[in-house]
């Protein structure tokens, strides 16, 4: 259905806009794990605190881009490929949102557990979780800005190596809550952050899906993309599907 | 801005479609509670796979409330008043699916813990809290509707049962798990189902906040409505911030 060329005009430009304001607001999270990784390994209640605090400017940017996505559907009328640019930037601004409060989560707790020794590997293995997850966010917003499906579908797949090294830590972690019964309640904030860090994978691999939708143009199914993109892969790889 | 009456009459139709359509997610959002405080009180691990299976037919019918929703904004372009009815149903399908996936981690839980001996005590503190939000579904799904904000309203107040419920069963959790050591992967299973509860809990009030936004017409703000909401009443009644 070919539109006149103003309005085509009109809607990219609009798209543009949409795409900034997702790529700015994905800025924003990656600075907020990077500094949540590093008031964890530090344990820096300040650097905690102002992560909490940011987290209402990323709540604010998604309700933005959802006001203007809402008003580009309105007034432009999108079809086909167009509408799924727009729902698209929703869904990803919708992730990118969930992966905010869960380092504003982590913040908190980097705030309860202050004072409280923590074991060093078990640190450092949080660490490094947290360091691979700041990498795939990294990679899946880069795909998302330059339109690679090919890297947002090894985002997707890398997710399996963040939820093994989750299962690794959580025994790890509640090894060292028999052997140290007193730091039961450290150990349960360290589950936690962990848990955390984890589902931060899964949003990131949730935002591959989307990239997939927009660039695929995969149609609507009854099932969600996701399950079906996730036992399609399950099945080939044998990976569980992640979530815990 | 008047529109031509047929017009209207087409978009109150497309409305009460959607409506019936949260209003039959809901019930089965509330089902999967229901049977998850079953299978988790009765340790029954089918019933839980049962939940999980289920969990997709959730999943699937907010994919088509958001179809149809986007459908709607694009083809009647309604405005002011109208525009924010689709966008609160499109905010609280989003909320019910959440809740349905934290049925579903309860039910893999379930699954995990199976043939071990849990606390009697915090058993039956996990059901209360199950049941008190249950309650809470129940009650904002009747305030929608019956479009009823100052039941609303009261689920969104109520919500801080909850969360001292779950503060006092984490408690009790790690002083079981500080005692019997040996229990602790049970311990962290239940600490992680009573977190969903409270998870749980946040969502119904999100969907409080969305049929508040509805009903009531707040204008879009630069904060979230919940932010703005929360801290409101936080200033008011000396209530933290939920979500932990």
């Amino acid at each position: 259905m070919a539109r006149p060329e103003h309005t085509t005009k009109i809607f990219d430009s609009d798209l543009e806009d949409l795409v900034l304001a997702i790529t700015e607001m994905g800025g924003l999270a990656e600075r907020q794990i990077a500094e949540a990784i590093n008031a964890l390994t530090t344990r820096d209640v300040r650097r905690a605190q102002r992560i909490i605090t940011a987290d209402a400017k990323i709540d604010a940017m998604q309700r933005n881009i959802e006001e203007k996505a809402v008003e580009v559907i309105a007034r432009r009328q999108p079809v086909a490929d167009d509408l799924r640019q727009v729902i698209g930037i929703l869904r990803i601004a919708n992730e990118v949102e969930r992966i905010g409060d869960l380092a504003k989560n982590i913040g908190k707790r980097i705030i309860a557990i202050k004072g409280e020794d923590a074991p060093r590997t078990t640190m450092s293995g949080v660490d490094h979780m947290a360091t691979l997850m700041l990498g795939q966010l990294r990679d899946v917003l880069d795909s998302f800005a330059s339109r690679d499906v090919g890297k947002a579908v090894k985002v997707w797949m890398l997710d399996q190596d963040i939820d093994h090294l989750c299962t690794s830590l959580f025994q790890e972690l509640l090894a060292y809550m028999m052997r140290r019964p007193v730091d039961s309640s450290l150990g349960a904030h360290l589950l936690f952050c962990t848990k955390n860090l984890e589902r931060m994978g899964d949003h990131a691999t949730n935002i591959a899906e989307a990239i997939h939708y927009m660039i695929r143009g995969e149609a609507f199914s009854k099932e969600r993309p996701k399950a079906d993109f996730t036992s399609a892969l399950t099945v080939a790889m044998g990976r569980p599907t992640p979530g815990g």
